[in-house]
């Protein structure tokens, strides 16, 4: 079970290795969504995502004897990138088991970091089944995407980050809105948020139609998508919440938003406009839901995670046309 | 004379004001450039570009009763956006004097930070002419976009800056790129470095047809531009060095750099898809040079500033889509 402590501690291996992303606003953003918008920029981490900071964490908590057969992690991308990243950095090799039909920057971005990517088709593969002989055959330990508690304490760094920088701007209260898949960015930052800045509730973002977090939250126990694919936000559409991440949702999080494509798109144009940050639209969900969905967020100050950036380009630029998705 | 003590002032006076921004890196970047390469993404800056910060220092450095009256400045773009918010966050009226082909972003910014545009033909109308008559009639005070000293000081900040988050890489030599237009923030980066960063040397970039600097440079005397049009980066199209910046970057300054449209326009995809930051062309002359210069440059890190990202969504994808200018 992750702890503050723990989040505390990943903080310590991070520190000189994630970027310290900085805290963004626009006197245009805020005019359209009717309060103070804080966003923090994660894009900007390395790799392009949060995801960096829970890879980190988990690697550099393993044993080092193990650490050196080298880790495994299942992704679509960002996860994956994260992973690369963070065993590179640590000398010992990745395997990433990734559908064929990722994002081309992600899967570039990964060969790129020196892993070695098998490739699976989702319609006719056990992705499960391929990671798990990996595993065995080669010592492999797997790296989680969310289900992992050194993940959370991880990605739960952005949440100090989050409360330090608000308090240095004089803000104690505020929503902070979560782009949500599997829970472990969410989990991470309610708990951080729950000791360091109480006056703060956590909310996560879904794309419509892949609103699992939300329906469980309002059902009180997990429930799960119908279908993972059919939604620009890749980055974001996962089975159901996880058996760690829900239960620190259920305890410590306001209830989900749902955004369109069409809205998470606007939100990457709106990024790209007045914070020069490149979102990609799983990531910029959390934002759409502060501009487009005002009536269902309260207080004057909110807070934005805008949680990845890997984004092809044609996608990129139908978002700054204003094209739906 | 800008000194290094008004520079160190300039930043208390931006402490809590402007932002301080990270320094970014990525593998990818690396591997072209031949050598470690770190970019400080002035594009996040408030008001998406540098000028923020010289229009921060240069009128909160004006008599109060002075102030109360209002500022004046002649602007394409990004010096304009920089005082409209420096003046607006003041409680101050701001003036700006703007060509009526400047980019649109950059006119419709400037617009809705409150100031008043007085919009002129660059062919036929005297826009130093219409800028003083306006600044006698009501009183205002000019804020030169670079032969100011306290605006060279408060563009100085990204120096101490960068001298700062260097150091805490453990990075005392490098060449330090810098998009160069009439010199304001290369002078005062200039003299923030050779107070805090001595083992470092600046170079000014511009775009080929326009390296006045580069130029002037080379003979040791002012020299100008044949023309002011005709390059997409229109940030740093000005006509020659300044009267206080040429004499700081004369004495401080390596060789200058200069890079094709086609270059600048290839280094604002790559730092889409590499740093997730939004550069407009202008901006990203530095990093073209680092990317694409490699063998005039010297040592095992070039340090770049990215200074703006105020461009229009057409002219980004067409950079996106590796189109030439």
């Amino acid at each position: 079970m992750t702890s503050l402590a723990m989040i505390e501690a990943a903080a310590e291996r991070l520190a000189g290795r994630a970027r310290r992303t900085p805290l963004l606003s626009a006197p245009a953003l805020d005019e359209i969504a009717g309060r103070r918008v804080l966003v923090k920029p994660e894009c900007l981490q390395l790799t392009g995502s949060f995801k960096f900071r829970g890879a980190w964490a988990a690697i550099s908590a393993l044993d080092p004897a193990l650490r050196a057969r080298g880790v495994i992690a299942l992704s679509s991308g960002n996860h994956a990138q994260g992973v690369a990243m963070a065993a590179r950095l640590h000398g010992v090799p990745a395997v990433i088991v990734m559908p064929r039909d990722a994002p081309r920057v992600k899967i570039e971005g990964t060969r790129a970091l020196g892993a070695e990517l098998v490739l699976y088709d989702r319609a006719t593969d056990d992705r499960d089944a391929i990671a798990a002989e990996l595993a065995d055959a080669r010592g492999l330990t797997p790296i989680q995407p969310f289900d992992n508690p050194a993940v959370i304490a991880g990605q739960g760094t952005v949440g100090l980050e989050i409360a330090e920088q608000a308090a240095d701007l004089g803000v104690s209260r505020a929503e902070v809105l979560v782009p949500c898949g599997g829970g472990g960015l969410s989990a991470g930052v309610a708990l951080a948020l729950e000791a360091r800045a109480p006056g703060m509730r956590l909310r996560p973002v879904e794309p419509e139609g892949f609103d699992d977090t939300a329906r469980s939250l309002a059902a009180g126990r997990i429930m799960g998508n119908d279908r993972l694919a059919g939604s620009v936000c890749d980055a974001i559409l996962t089975p159901a919440p996880g058996g760690l991440t829900f239960p620190i949702l259920k305890r410590l999080c306001g209830p989900g938003l749902a955004v369109t494509d069409d809205q998470a798109m606007q939100a990457v144009a709106q990024a790209f406009a007045r914070l020069r940050i490149v979102a990609e639209p799983g990531g910029a969900v959390a934002l759409a839901a502060a501009l487009f969905h005002r009536s269902r967020i309260e207080g004057e100050t909110v807070i934005v995670v805008v949680s990845g950036g890997n984004v092809d380009a044609a996608l990129f630029c139908r978002a700054l046309e204003g094209g739906a998705a």
